[in-house]
């Protein structure tokens, strides 16, 4: 065992690494944010956390709202992530610009993708501040699926068991060959 | 977009699962819980998230200590893994049971495991409880990495880009196949 740098560590650790977006609706504006870094935290209420940078105009529909969706994007949606992760809502309504489908969702005002493989409706039931993010812990009130599913798209690294869908900015994306 | 149950969403998105394990030390007792249930939480300072059952020995070793280890492990691991998920360190002494070696870490009581791929070492800087589980933000202050690197063991589904390692009591381990 070497003792090394935090970045040299995570060549070892972080990938596949599954991707969501958070997706949230206040005073009729919204927004998509995609990101890594969420997780399962409670069975019973099933509950996921998600950690979303103050400086994300998603995260101040969020915390104004109270509420969120997490949607997951398959392999057919890697230029929308893209197009989502590196430009802000502030800017850009990004339903139309990656050309996306909002659909009503059920429990929450945030809207549902209609292209994503499946969707999450959340209910924020608590929140804490982490270095220089903010845990939303969303509490899941309904799930959707789609149709037609699709594979997961992940953030990969060189690996051969992946299908390579885009490698673009730094980001480089996938799917588990099946 | 069809309605459906959780349980039935979460087979489209929740494989992979890169599998870490928290390890923490109290009072000369000591634990391993396997856990799949953790994010990046911070990029500077550095932070990871974890959910742990407050059923588990090991989270009380980390509520008591304030600290913990993240260690990752690979394809060899898989026995542990299971051992370690499925037993308590109430009862056992998991290191002895699994046959790893601890190592001293430097900034943390917790031991380091010499057999994973890497270690983080941890200090507890912000806990919630979220429904039946706790969420424990832990700072990174060291990283390690193992001289040997192996594959990264992951829960995974039956796409074909795996090398399946072990399917037992329920569990699927496999790695991305390289």
């Amino acid at each position: 065992m070497q003792k090394t740098t935090l970045a040299e560590a995570r060549r070892h650790f972080s990938r596949p690494e599954r991707i969501c977006w958070a997706v949230a609706a206040c005073d009729g504006r919204r927004s998509i944010c995609p990101l890594g870094w969420k997780m399962n935290t409670s069975g019973s209420p099933p509950m996921m956390a998600i950690s979303v940078s103050p400086l994300r105009f998603t995260h101040d529909l969020i915390a104004e709202s109270g509420q969120f969706v997490l949607a997951f994007p398959g392999d057919d949606l890697a230029d929308a992530t893209l197009l989502c992760g590196t430009r802000s809502g502030r800017d850009i309504e990004k339903f139309a610009a990656a050309h996306l489908t909002a659909l009503p969702a059920e429990q929450v005002g945030a809207p549902l993708v209609a292209e994503c493989i499946a969707n999450l409706e959340c209910r924020v039931a608590g929140r804490m501040t982490s270095g220089d993010h903010t845990i939303f812990v969303g509490e899941i009130l309904g799930a959707w699926v789609n149709d037609r599913p699709r594979r997961l798209l992940c953030s990969v690294d060189a690996a051969s068991g992946y299908d390579l869908v885009l490698e673009d900015k730094g980001y480089r994306f996938g799917v588990v060959r099946q």
